[in-house]
């Protein structure tokens, strides 16, 4: 369908109205205009109240996969080792994009089901010595959280290595604190917990990261040189987009307004809602402890009695939208998104209340 | 400024009210829906006809940038050779580009208020025996047209070279044939005659081209691959974005309901009465002839009396916003952008008005 009466999938979540307005507006040129990179250096102090860091902010034109490509082509070369700590499909991405251009890549790997284990992580760290540690805060497909960012970030800094970490689906939707997590590069996308088009992308980048990346000298579309000094420089690698920095811009205010502990208690709200009305229709979590739910998306099993597209389809029916599965969760496992605008118990009840009336 | 009364900026340009619309709609999930993919099909349909082509047409999420780079990672690996025919800054920009990646990249040089010859392409084509010729149709910072792709289409068939061509800025605004100028990737950026946000990019792509992207396997976010059967497939390497997409399909619909032809005249009599009033001012054309001077934006030198700093702040008083430049051309040459929302005789008579004020 074109339009959902209860749309409830992980990403692109619906877009508030104060946003899409934006879209009316006229602008001028961005690549010339002072108040347009005035409103980029606003945007780069608002992300990093919202990540909890002191690092450069850069704001990019393209869908978030263009910065976890990003990340991985400006600090790796051919030959050098990475270690993708996974226990989900986005984890064991890093690993295969890092091999697509030669890199030794290897998986520390975890069942989807959980989450990493920092010991283990440390053992392969200490063996394997990579340049580059990535793992994934939010494994959307599996509706877990990281919540050892911090212990990874140690080894990390133990072994010498970069810590890239795809925050995608959580920035914003959960606690996040990128120095404190020693994060040299975080990756996030638009449509998730901001609530804006898929259109923008925004990395954090460490000194340390930035250190590498002018040895590295990569050249490319997504390449980070050419980004350090945007507002300083006035010049932008190409033509921004400045209805959608805009549409950041109130994005971030509505969430800092709104108060970073109020919105991330409304994420959990929603997301111990959305498990509890789970667990009295029968519905049986993917994740293996509730300790590992993220906040911003929640993973079942698809219910018995139903194939996927029987269930998805029966719920289309009365106008509700979940989130259906990729790779090895595939027809078996379905997500609810409460991430950004989404993040509502309203909205939350009603989805269930639909589910409870087929299960 | 952040908004401009007047603006003949060479893009982006001013978004029309229909388009800018389009963001006030809720869309669902792009990654999932037979809607999207119908949109998409629509699209592709819509931009054959633009482009004159029955070569397969990508659309992907990025600034043009992202599709110069595509074309160029996508067909040339380390060691190739690549001959970019240049006669401006984009044209050397390919060059540059692809040595970036190791490629053994040629110039065929001309000046840059002329366009390429034929005959001396011919002959260092035959000599050098690329892989791969670029060609650029509208040379934005000179305001020229290159008239003579077909020529180098041949030339392009004759050493078996495939033939890549940036028409950014010209598709749509000036008469352009995919298929009879052997063009076997073409590539357009959305916020020139199109008038949209500068978000989404496309690239028309022949059997040819495909065979060669198919051998060079290159992985990335521009890469080419995982793009090729996006309607039968239901898929893209990435979520797409939906409002993007739609307001294509509007500006496609506006332009090709209007007509080309009507639309390449609005062009064309844009272009030609702002060098007549031009003229009448005393402005000096930077092309050497008007034979090849683009129908989407026109470059005058900066009058003698004044610094371009000058007088862009003295235009600028008057509500005028028209386009500086780069490069060699910096401070020297001045830009009016007459293209898709901006091809208006109307909008050119004021601003030459207020031009001829101030000379």
């Amino acid at each position: 369908m074109e339009r959902y009466r209860i749309g409830l999938i992980p990403g692109p979540v619906r877009i508030p109205e104060e946003i899409k307005r934006i879209w009316l507006n006229d602008y001028a040129s961005p690549d010339i205009e002072d108040e347009f990179f005035t409103l980029y250096h606003e945007d780069q102090i608002l992300i990093r109240r919202l990540l909890n860091t002191k690092n450069d902010i850069i704001i990019t034109l393209g869908e978030a996969m263009s910065v976890l490509w990003a990340a991985l082509k400006s600090t790796l070369k051919q030959g050098d080792r990475m270690l993708a700590v996974s226990s989900g499909l986005f984890g064991d991405g890093f690993a295969e994009m890092s091999r697509a251009f030669g890199v030794n890549a290897e998986v520390c790997s975890f069942p989807y089901d959980e989450i990493p284990d920092p010991e283990k992580v440390r053992e392969h760290a200490l063996k394997f010595r990579p340049k580059v540690i990535t793992a994934v805060h939010c494994e959307t497909p599996s509706g877990t959280l990281t919540t050892c960012l911090h212990e990874i970030g140690k080894i990390a800094r133990e072994v010498d290595a970069l810590f890239v970490v795809d925050f995608v689906s959580s920035a914003g939707g959960a606690f996040l604190d990128v120095d404190y997590y020693n994060i040299d590069i975080g990756l996030l996308g638009s449509q998730k917990v901001l609530s804006l088009p898929p259109s923008l992308s925004i990395s954090s980048i460490s000194e340390r990261a930035w250190e590498i990346i002018e040895k590295v000298k990569y050249s490319g579309y997504e390449a980070y040189s050419g980004w350090k000094n945007v507002p300083s420089e006035h010049l932008t690698p190409y033509t921004h987009d400045w209805n959608a920095v805009k549409a950041l811009n109130i994005s971030l205010n509505m969430i800092l307004s709104e108060g970073l502990e109020n919105v991330f208690k409304r994420h959990e709200n929603t997301a111990k809602l959305c498990r509890s009305l789970g667990r009295e229709i029968g519905l049986k979590l993917y994740p293996k402890s509730e300790d590992i739910c993220s906040p911003t998306v929640t993973a079942f099993y698809v219910p018995e009695k139903f194939t996927w597209p029987e269930f998805d389809s029966r719920l289309r029916e009365k106008g509700l939208a979940v989130g259906g599965n990729y790779g090895i969760l595939s027809g078996k496992v379905f997500r609810i998104g409460h991430m950004g605008s989404q993040a509502d118990c309203e909205l939350i009840s009603e989805a269930m209340n639909i589910i409870r009336e087929l299960c």
